[in-house]
C-alpha cells in the first residue's frame, strides 16, 4: 500500500495572521502524523514562521522532515502567465519522544 | 579531514534585488562546489526565488540538496529580544550532467 496524501493533511498559507494557520496546523496534527504546510510567493517567509512556531511551541513533539521548493507557473485575469516560488514544509510526530 | 565551511560559500539575502543575489550565487559556483543562501524574515521568500531562479536560468548544472528553517533570536536597538525565522538553502553542483 502505496502513503496516500490527501488535502487533509495540507494546510495552505495565506495573508491571514499566523497564528490561524497555526492553530489549523496544530488542529490536523489530531488525527494525522503528518502536515504540510504550503505556500507561494510572499506567504513563504509566513510559512517558515508557521512551521517554526508550531514545532517549538506549540506541538513540540513534531519536528520538520523535509521541505521542498519549486516554482509555479501562474496566469493572472488578463492572461499573463508569471512564475511564482511555493514551499511545502513537512512537518512530522517525531517517532521517539 | 572533516568538511570545513567559510563565509564564502554563503550568499546573505538582504533587501536588494532578486537578480543581485542571483549574481552573487553564481560567482560563488565558479570556485565552489556549493553555496548556501541565507536569509532572515521576510528575505526568506526572496531567498526561495533567488534559489529556483538561480537552477532553473542560470546555473542548471545545480540543485537544491538540502534546506533547513530556523528560529534566531534577535536584540532590537531598544534592547528588546524578538524571535525571527531563517533559512539556510544549500546548492550543490549535481553529480551527474
Amino acid at each position: 500500500m502505496t502513503e496516500e496524501r490527501t488535502d487533509e493533511n495540507v494546510v495552505y498559507v495565506g495573508s491571514k495572521p499566523p497564528m490561524s494557520y497555526v492553530l489549523a496546523v496544530i488542529s490536523r496534527f489530531s488525527d494525522s502524523d503528518d502536515v504540510v504546510i504550503k505556500a507561494r510567493g510572499r506567504a513563504i517567509s509566513r510559512a517558515v514562521d508557521i512551521a517554526e512556531i508550531t514545532r517549538n511551541r506549540f506541538a513540540t513533539d513534531t519536528e520538520v522532515k523535509e521541505i521542498k521548493i519549486s516554482t509555479e507557473n501562474l496566469t493572472n485575469e488578463e492572461g499573463r502567465t508569471s512564475n511564482v516560488s511555493s514551499i511545502e514544509i513537512y512537518l512530522v510526530k517525531k517517532k521517539d519522544k
